[in-house]
C-alpha cells in the first residue's frame, strides 16, 4: 500500500515534468518517512517505465495532434544557449536570490497555512455548493486580472535583436513566444506584461527563463505580475480547484528571479550575466523555500531546463533558501498534513524528549486490557468506552502468572464482532483451523472511508452472551521498549520502522540472549553459498557472453 | 562518525567526477545502511561545498600549470553533439548492451572475489614486501602489454573526415585526441588500438565516447582491448594500487558498448545511430552490472557526459545490467565488505528467518550478565573466558528480585580496567560525579586500530581485589525484543536503526503503556507552537522582502 503509493508519486511527477529521475528522488525525499534500498529499486523501475511510456505518447503525438502535450521533447524549457558559465562575482546575488526565496517560501506556507485553517473552520462546514462558488469566484477574478491588467499597461517598442537569435518581436500571431502583441496598436511593439500574464503558464515560463532578451521586461511589470500572482496563488491554493503547486511557484520564483537578473545586467556590465539563468535560479529558490527539498528539486530543474552547467548554483540557492525558510516554519506539505491531522513525524525527536522517558508519553491514558478468550458483551462496552486503537491481550501462564501474548487492533474486533462467526458458547480456547473461515481481505481497512464505528454494529442479547477467542487475529509479537528508555530513541524506533503501536513494559528481569549482527548474518549456510565457487554459474555466465561476442563480431566486421 | 564517513565518501565521488548529486546519491545508495533525511541534507551541504571548491580550483589551475586537472571544465567527457535522439529500434541493442553488462559485471565480482580470497591467504601473509613486489610485476605486466599490444597491430589509413568537426587524423603531436599516429610510418595513418590502449585512460574514454568518428576502431582492436583490460582489471583489484574501480569499469564498459554501437550502425544504416552513444550506455551498464547501483549511476552518468537527452536509455540499460547481475551474485562492494568480515546486512531478511524467532539466532552463545558492582577479577576472567562485546548489567531491586539495569561494552570495560582510576574498595554503589574523570574521548574506539585486547592490560594481585561501580558507564536502554519476536522483524529493527546489540528477553508479564504516533506529536504544545500566528515572524519576513525589492527597483530602473 504505502510503496504503491511512493511509486505512483515517482510516476506523476516524472510523468508531469517528464525527469524520471527527480520523479525517483521527490517520492524518496518527500513522501516516504522510512526508506528501504528496495524500495529504491521498485521507484526507480517504475520511473523509467514511465520515461518509455511518455516518450512513445510524445512520438505518437508528434504530428501535433495532441495539443500542448505533443509540443517539445523531454526537457520542457530548454535554456542551454544563455549563460554557459558564472563568475564569482555573482555569487552575491545568487545569494540574494536564496534569501529571497526562503523569505517568499516561509510566507507563502504560513499565509495558505491560515487560509486553509480558515476555509475549514468556516466555509467548507457549509456544504460542496460553497465550495463551487469558491472555486467560480476565484476563476473569475484570475481570468479579469489577467486579462485587465496588461491592457493598463503601455505598450514598449520592439528592442533591436539579433537574427541569428531567432526570436522575432512581436511574434508572429499563432505561434508561442515572446514579445507578445496584445491589441498593440503598432506593429513594432509589444506588451511585457501580457507576455507573462496573459499567457498559459507553460509559455509564460519559458518566455521568462529565455536567454538574450535583455530588457524584455520592465521592473514595473514584473512587480505587478508578482504581487498579483502570489496573492492569487495563495487564494487559489487549498480551493476545489486542481491548480498544482510546482508551476505556479515556478512562475512566482522566475519572476522575482528575473528582477534580480536585471539588477545583476545593469551592475555588473562587463559579465556575460543573462537574465534567463537568473529566472531559473529564482524558480529553484521559490520552490526550496516553500517545499524545504534539496536534491530531488536540483535534479528536477536540471531535468526540465537541461542546463547542467549552472548545479552548482542551484545547489547554493537551495542550500540558502531551504535555510532560511527553515528558520521561520516547516515546508509546506509538512504543514499541511499537520493541519488534516495526520501524524506525521518529523525527521528528528523533539529537544524535550531528550528528558523524557516512555513512560512518560502515555501517563495521560490507562492502557486497557483484554483477555484471550473474552465476552462479547465485555469487548464491545471496551471499544464503548474508550477511543483506543489497540489493545493488549493477556493470558493466564501455566504457573498463574499473567503473559502479555499480543495486540489486537479496534479495526479488527469491530471486523469480528460484525462478521459474529468466531462467536462459542464456552470460555475455552478454540482450536487451530479457524483463520480458514476469514478472508485476507476482511481485515483490510477501506482506503476511501473512515473504517466502521462500535456504533454500527448491532448484536442481539443472546450474542452479547457470548465468548470470543482472540488469539487468532492479535500480532503475536508488537514491538516493545522498556518504560525508562529515552523518548528521544522510542521516537526513532517508531520513525525508522513506521510503526504505529508500541508496547511499554516494566524492567525485564533477565535476559535470555543477546543478538548482534555476527549472529543475524547466519554464517553456517550462509557464507558457503554465497562465496563458494558457483562453477555452473560462472561457466554459463562465460558461454553467454562468449555467444553475445562472436554474433557481435561478425555484425560488426 | 558514520555521518562523517558518508559525507567524505559523497565529497570524494563529487570532487573526483565532477558531479555533485550524483556524490549525494552515491553515498545514499551505496554507503548507508540505514538513512535518516537531515544526513541527507547534511551530505547534500557537503557536495555543494565540493562543488563550488573544485570550480575555484579549476579556475585557479585555466593556465593550464597544473597538468591533467586543469584541463576541461565541469563535465568531464561532454558527448553533446552527438547523437540526440533515440528510435524504438534501438531498444534492443539496448537491452543486449544490459545483458552483457549484467553478466561481465557479475563474472567480475566473482571472479575478483576469488582472486581477493587467494591474495588474503596465501600471499599477503607472507609480508608486506611480497605486496610491495606483487604490485611491481603488475605495473610492468601492465606497461608492457599497454605498449607492445599496439605495435604488433597495423596501422590504418586515416578515414575522410568532415572539416567541421574539428576532428585530425591523425591528431597533431602534444594534443589529446582520436586517431593517434604511433609509430605509423605514413603521415595519414593512425593506431586504432594504440588509440584506446597507449593512452591516459581519461583520454581513452573520451576517444571511445566520441561522436562522429565512425569506423574509427576494428572489432579485432576492440575485442583485444576488452580482453587484456578486462583481465588485467581483475588482477589489479586488490592489490597495493590505488587503481579506482569507477574508471576501469568505464573503460572496460564503453569498450564493448562502442563493440554493439558498430554493429547497430552496420545493421540499421538508415538510422542517425552514433557509436559513441552506445559506449556511454555500455560503461553505464558494466558499472550497473558490477556494483548494482541505480538512481546514482544514473546521474552520475549524465553529469560526466552532459547528456540528458539519453536518459530513459540509460535508465533502461541499468535496470536490465542490475537484474541480470543479481541473478548471479550479489554487488562487488557487498561482496568484499562480506570477505573482509564486515556484518553487513542485506537490505531484507532472508527468507529462513521468517520461520525463526529471536531466541534460535541466539542459541549458541550463553550470556554472561555481570552485576552492578563487580570485583576486578570477576571482570577479568569474564573477559578473558569468552569473545563476546557486550555484556547485561543485572541488579537486585528493592524486593530482592534481579533486574536488568542495561548493557556495557567490552571496549568500555577495558577503559575502564586500563586506566583504574574507578576501582573502589567497597562493594557498594558509588556517587554521581564519577563521570568528571572521564573524557567522552577515553571511551572512543580509535578508527585505525583493532583496539585493544585484555591481554594487554596488566594489573596487581591488590588491584584485582578492588571492586568497580559499572552503572555511571552502561547503557541504560538498550533495545528489546521478546524472546518469541520473528526474527525476521529483528533483523529489521537492526537494519533500520544500526543497531549493534539487542536484548532477548523473557515475553513480559504486563503492559505498562501503549504508546501510538500521536502521543508522539506531544501537542499539547506542539500544536499551537506551530500554527498559531507568529505575526511577529511574518511581520519580519515581510519588511525584509520590502527593503529587497525596494532595492532591487532602485538597480533595475
Amino acid at each position: 500500500m504505502f510503496q504503491k503509493v511512493t511509486c505512483g508519486c515517482a510516476a506523476g511527477v516524472a510523468a508531469a515534468f517528464r525527469a524520471p529521475v527527480g520523479g525517483v528522488l521527490f517520492a524518496l525525499e518527500e513522501v516516504t518517512s522510512w526508506w528501504r534500498s528496495h524500495l529504491m529499486w521498485r521507484v526507480f523501475f517504475t520511473s523509467a517505465v514511465v520515461a518509455v511510456v511518455v516518450r512513445s505518447a510524445m512520438n505518437w503525438c508528434n504530428s501535433g495532434k495532441c495539443g500542448h502535450f505533443g509540443a517539445g521533447g523531454f526537457i520542457i524549457w530548454d535554456i542551454s544557449g544563455g549563460q554557459e558559465d558564472y563568475s564569482y562575482q555573482e555569487l552575491l546575488p545568487v545569494a540574494i536570490i536564496g534569501v529571497i526565496g526562503g523569505l517568499l517560501g516561509a510566507l507563502f506556507n504560513q499565509l495558505t497555512l491560515y487560509i486553509t485553517k480558515w476555509r475549514r473552520t468556516y466555509l467548507h462546514k457549509k456544504g460542496k455548493r460553497v465550495q463551487i462558488f469558491e472555486a467560480c469566484l476565484i476563476s473569475l477574478i484570475t481570468s479579469t486580472v489577467s486579462f485587465v491588467l496588461p491592457l493598463l499597461r503601455k505598450c514598449s517598442p520592439c528592442p533591436e535583436l539579433e537574427t541569428s537569435s531567432g526570436i522575432q518581436c512581436p511574434h508572429p500571431p499563432g505561434t508561442d513566444g515572446n514579445f507578445v502583441n496584445f491589441y498593440c496598436s503598432k506593429d513594432n511593439e509589444y506588451n511585457d506584461l501580457a507576455t507573462i500574464f496573459f499567457n498559459s503558464q507553460d509559455d509564460a515560463i519559458r518566455n521568462l527563463f529565455s536567454a538574450k532578451t535583455f530588457h524584455e521586461y520592465s521592473a514595473q511589470s514584473l512587480i505587478t505580475f508578482l504581487v498579483m500572482f502570489y496573492s492569487l496563488a495563495i487564494v487559489t491554493f487549498g480551493t476545489a480547484v486542481p491548480a498544482g503547486q510546482f508551476v505556479p511557484g515556478i512562475m512566482i520564483g522566475s519572476t522575482y528571479g528575473r528582477l534580480v537578473g536585471m539588477s545583476v545586467v545593469k551592475f555588473y556590465k562587463k559579465l556575460n550575466v543573462d537574465e534567463g539563468t537568473y529566472a531559473l535560479l529564482g524558480a529553484a529558490s521559490f520552490l526550496g523555500g516553500s517545499m524545504r527539498m534539496t536534491v530531488s528539486l536540483c535534479v528536477i530543474m536540471v531535468e526540465i531546463t537541461n542546463n547542467l552547467q549552472l548545479l552548482p548554483l542551484i545547489m547554493l540557492v537551495l542550500l540558502i533558501s531551504k535555510a532560511v525558510g527553515d528558520f521561520f516554519n516547516e515546508g509546506l506539505y509538512e504543514e499541511q498534513a499537520r493541519l488534516k491531522g495526520i501524524p506525521l513525524l518529523d525527521s528528528r525527536p523533539k529537544q524535550v524528549m531528550r528528558n523524557m522517558n516512555a513512560k512518560d508519553a502515555c501517563k495521560n491514558q490507562k492502557v486497557v486490557c483484554l483477555p484471550r478468550v473474552s465476552r462479547v458483551v465485555d469487548i464491545v462496552s471496551v471499544l464503548q468506552s474508550n477511543k483506543h486503537n489497540g489493545f493488549p491481550i493477556v493470558e493466564r501462564g501455566q504457573n498463574g502468572e499473567s503473559l502479555v501474548i499480543g495486540l489486537i487492533l479496534r479495526s479488527h474486533l469491530l471486523v469480528l464482532l460484525q462478521s459474529k462467526v468466531d462467536f462459542q458458547n464456552t470460555p475455552f480456547p478454540c482450536g487451530p483451523g479457524v483463520l480458514n473461515r476469514h478472508n485476507f481481505s476482511d481485515f483490510v481497512k477501506p482506503a476511501s472511508s473512515k473504517g466502521k464505528s462500535i456504533d454500527d454494529i448491532h448484536l442481539t442479547d443472546e450474542e452479547l452472551g457470548l465468548y470470543l477467542d482472540l488469539a487468532p487475529f492479535l500480532n503475536p509479537s508488537p514491538y516493545i521498549v522498556p518504560e525508562d528508555m529515552s523518548l528521544a530513541k522510542v521516537y526513532n524506533l517508531f520513525r525508522q520502522l513506521g510503526l504505529r503501536h508500541i508496547f511499554v513494559v516494566p524492567r525485564p528481569s533477565r535476559v535470555v540472549g543477546l543478538i548482534t549482527r555476527k549472529d543475524l548474518l547466519l554464517e553456517e549456510d550462509g557464507n558457503t553459498a554465497t562465496t563458494e565457487l558457483q562453477s555452473t554459474s560462472v561457466r554459463s555466465i562465460l558461454s553467454t557472453c562468449k555467444l553475445i561476442f562472436s554474433l557481435l563480431r561478425r555484425y560488426a566486421h
